[in-house]
């Protein structure tokens, strides 16, 4: 599979998430060539702070793996990880991580800042612009959809 | 309750998950007085590199308040927070994190990098030094018990 095949099937799950009233982030996890997990963002109806879309593949990948050392893995993912993400990306010893949109206000992979470039013991390689244009196109349509019921309601209570 | 007593407690996880086997890092989850989670790390005996006390705790933090937003909150943790834990504790909006030892290897709040100096969303106030002896003792004598098990096993192969 190509790296645009497989973020394909991540903006399925975006797609999903959206669907559901979810902030539209999807993954997907690779390891030697079979795909072992596949998540969308669900921290509003799983109601946990820690339901982003990697933190699930990467529990569920986990578990197909059996064990903590992600090694020969690559994540897929529409969003730029935040700082918790990437952070779980680096202590599960990801190697690999493709990246859809940059996100300039939580990105912990380059945009906020990169937690690559500080001393830890792993580093992941970096691939990113990877359907990216489609992505931050489901994002901003989640995002000015949701803006148009609120002002709807605002309407409402006039 | 005081710093001190809740943070005893965290050192009570932290004891068992040695007992365990599992690097000693225990985490308590205060709410209004109240406490609503506990938890020590299981990253061995659970095969899941998410499962730091820290995320476990805020995992059943959340199902305990019944959303993801875990506002007038005081996260308890004997060990400084890795950056995944760092930034799960700002995504969840925790108010207040008290820490026992620093961690100069992967600490996300001053030590390796101080995730609450960036421009997120949220901030959250910062105490440490709470039973800081007895935690990084505790962290010691495991780390010193293992190496002596790993220097047996290699000598038994010899």
């Amino acid at each position: 599979m190509t790296d645009e095949e497989v973020m394909r099937l991540a903006l399925n799950e975006a797609e999903t998430a959206a669907e559901a009233g979810e902030v539209p982030v999807g993954c997907v996890v690779v390891r030697r060539g079979e795909i072992i997990a596949r998540a969308h963002n669900t921290r509003e109806g799983g109601k946990c702070a820690l339901d982003h879309a990697e933190l699930l593949a990467i529990r569920d990948a986990c578990r197909a793996a059996g064990g903590w050392r992600l090694n020969d893995t690559t994540l897929y993912v529409t969003l730029e990880p935040c700082p918790m993400c990437a952070g779980a990306i680096l202590n599960a010893r990801i190697d690999r991580v493709v990246i859809g949109a940059r996100d300039p206000r939580f990105g912990a992979f380059g945009s906020l800042f990169n937690l690559n470039e500080l001393p830890l013991n792993h580093k992941t390689e970096i691939t990113d612009g990877v359907l990216a244009e489609e992505s931050s196109a489901l994002l901003s349509s989640f995002f000015r959809k949701k803006r148009a019921v609120k002002a709807d309601e605002g309407d409402a209570t006039k």
